[in-house]
């Protein structure tokens, strides 16, 4: 059992209660925009929607090979039937025509290349048959504009195609390079800070003496970060000492938008951060205790505008405790929205019964098997929040909400994957 | 129409078969294991398995904390009838004991602190009653172990962790810290060279005139190969000139694994490439012409076993044979298994029939939406796969199958995401 659930909170606070408890006393405003070149803006948020500035393709263009015409010139005409045309020049992919097409006139034409001015219709080279160099027949009749690709097609210009707060996929650079651009406006990367604290931490790769552990948040919480798209700061490890994990705290607030501290969880100690944090700004300590599993120490916190998330020492928890606390705040941060749906979610029908209790918010590691068409969930027989292997040997998780006991066996749920399946 | 459709393929080759007759011909190895620290390794592939050194943890622990004690001394205890012990020390966590703990002796003990020797058992405070600074109460018998955690109990050494292939995520850093690494052994990522060809590209950026056309594919395919792990080595834009598309081709196998070129749909030029590669090494053109739409002109080649791929010149056709074909490679040299299943899918319901013919699988672009606790998809009415717009209107792609003349509405389907719903 958790120390400080020990020790006990007063009350336990719903997350959603904490996220907005927070949200109304701390303002988090989006990070300043700036300016890179396109070839580095995959998966950056965007900071401004994207208005096209011109028409994409900015001409008209052929979508067939064949002859460039005025289509009331073929008007008429059939296989039985064939009309004839003066073959007047060709009209190259990238290389325009100068020429103006007259009265019965045809011009060569590529697929992709500029209709010349004067035609507003290409007839295909299956319906023509050239006749000399400088006479070809027609064999069908068109409609103004068939075979080609108007002007705006793709975009018109003064569209709005992308919107800011989007996470920028390769489609979407795409766009952005057929529009001219060759820098875009994104959103600067938030500046996390992650410190562990506790006596008995060792970073990974230092000599382990016995009864010391090694710190494997650090690790998870900055991959995280990443994985959010915000740069991680390294605040190392601190000793369970006020005036260390003080002063490390106020090095990880000069240097980042939010510190993330997590550790503290014996008998005592994990008052400290809730005193020091309550020292250095307003306002201090904003909610401590949610009412989740794993969770529950977590606590929100502010200095002088700036977010201070107290994380379990435990890693689940703080794995958990950052998806549901953390994650908001960073996306926020990144103007991108919380409520995004991208994938990486399956149904599953439950194996077997998952219990939680009325007002908490159950988070269970489950392994996912694909059965047939579909998905079945197993719950894994965890043995606590410690346990770092059950985040590995689970393929995904699931989230038991405030009003309900669990999931049944049988029931459908759905499942976001921690891993491919 | 596509002029390599126009002038027709002798055959198309179904999708699966091309890549049975590629791997057949060239000879795929994965990329060679490096070793970065874990702090860089996130989304990178493991190039071994991880068996643990060391148990995690490595020693016994108390979960709770009260008094380490021989669980055989409290054997009958009750709060109706406490037994007695002398106290004699505290554990803290970080530094474990020297003492060997005595019949009829308990110490105090932190949560996570070592069980001291002799010790069995952890009673927690709660079954527990000081009653002076030498002696305590205890409240409740204990079996041996209980309220410990034990060695090994997260991760036993010896133990396979974490699989090569599979791609690094938070939790798979924590528990390489845990096991006491600071460097992992990944797969170097593939170098994939770029290259885009046609007399009317220009770079986005650059000034554009008449009738020329802002190269999309090189920023949406060196993005494209990004988000698989790999790195992209740009080689531009050739002309439509035997001589600089050839000399492209060289530089770019001399410095990647992989060269993909895409673009030369105009007539006569379509052969350029082919011709080209033939003559730079053995075996050449493997398979040109796909029974797939779009993407239909794709070729796989390859030069002295080094892979080279056309893709079409559309930028949709681009998009969706690199996922159909290029992928598959570029996930063998990662030593990755194409079947992973990395959600990014979701089944939906079709508001509209979406037709294909037997023999050739469509890609098809669609509209999401939540509806209730399910999805439902509706067909892009899209213009060609000239329309990159139409990969940014969609937020999803359905796959026909060979075997099937479309999705009827209300058909139940799976679509990949191509952005967050």
């Amino acid at each position: 059992m958790d120390p400080v659930m020990m020790r006990g909170f007063m009350t336990l606070t719903r997350i959603d209660e904490a996220l907005s408890l927070f949200f109304s006393k701390v303002d988090i405003a989006r990070r300043p925009g700036e300016r890179i070149p396109i070839a580095q803006a995959l998966d950056r948020v965007l900071a401004e929607d994207v208005i096209a500035a011109v028409d994409v393709p900015d001409f008209d263009r052929a979508a067939v090979d064949g002859y460039a015409v005025k289509a009331e010139d073929t008007y008429g005409a059939s296989s039985a039937n064939p009309l004839v045309l003066d073959v007047v020049g060709t009209v190259e992919i990238g290389t325009p025509s100068k020429a103006i097409l007259g009265r019965q006139q045809a011009m060569w034409i590529a697929t992709g290349a500029a209709i010349p001015d004067g035609a507003d219709a290409v007839v295909m080279v299956e319906y023509s048959e050239k006749i000399s160099e400088e006479r070809v027949e027609i064999h069908s009749s068109l409609t103004p504009w068939e075979n080609v690709s108007r002007r705006g097609e793709d975009v018109q210009k003064g569209e709005k195609i992308l919107l800011k707060g989007a996470s920028l996929q390769p489609q979407d650079l795409g766009i952005l390079a057929a529009l001219g651009y060759n820098e875009v406006e994104i959103v600067e990367k938030p500046h996390i800070a992650v410190l562990s604290t506790g006596n008995e931490l060792v970073a990974a790769g230092d000599t382990v003496e016995k009864g010391r552990v090694i710190d494997s948040n650090r690790p998870i919480l900055t991959a995280m970060v990443e994985s959010l798209g915000g740069e991680a700061i390294d605040l190392g490890i601190a000793r369970d000492d006020f005036e260390e994990i003080r002063s490390r705290i106020i090095s990880g607030l000069e240097r980042s938008d939010i510190v993330l501290v997590s550790g503290g969880t014996s008998v005592g100690k994990g008052d400290l951060a809730p005193e020091i944090i309550g020292g250095i700004g307003k306002p201090g300590i904003i909610v401590h205790g949610l009412s989740m599993r794993p969770g529950r120490p977590t606590a929100l916190a502010a200095a002088d505008g700036k977010p201070i998330v107290l994380l379990p020492g435990f890693p689940v928890a703080a794995m958990i405790s950052f998806d549901a606390v953390v994650k908001p705040i960073i996306l926020r941060m990144l103007g991108a929205s919380v409520d995004q749906f991208w994938g990486r979610v399956v149904r599953a029908r439950m194996l077997r019964r998952v219990p939680s209790s009325i007002g908490n918010r159950t988070f269970a590691r489950v392994i996912v098997t694909r059965v047939g068409g579909g998905f079945v969930a197993e719950p894994l027989r965890t043995s606590g929040s410690g346990v770092i292997s059950s985040m590995i040997r689970a393929n995904g998780l699931i989230v038991i909400p405030e009003n309900k006991e669990g999931f049944e066996e049988g029931e459908e749920v759905e499942v976001t994957l921690l891993r491919p399946i």
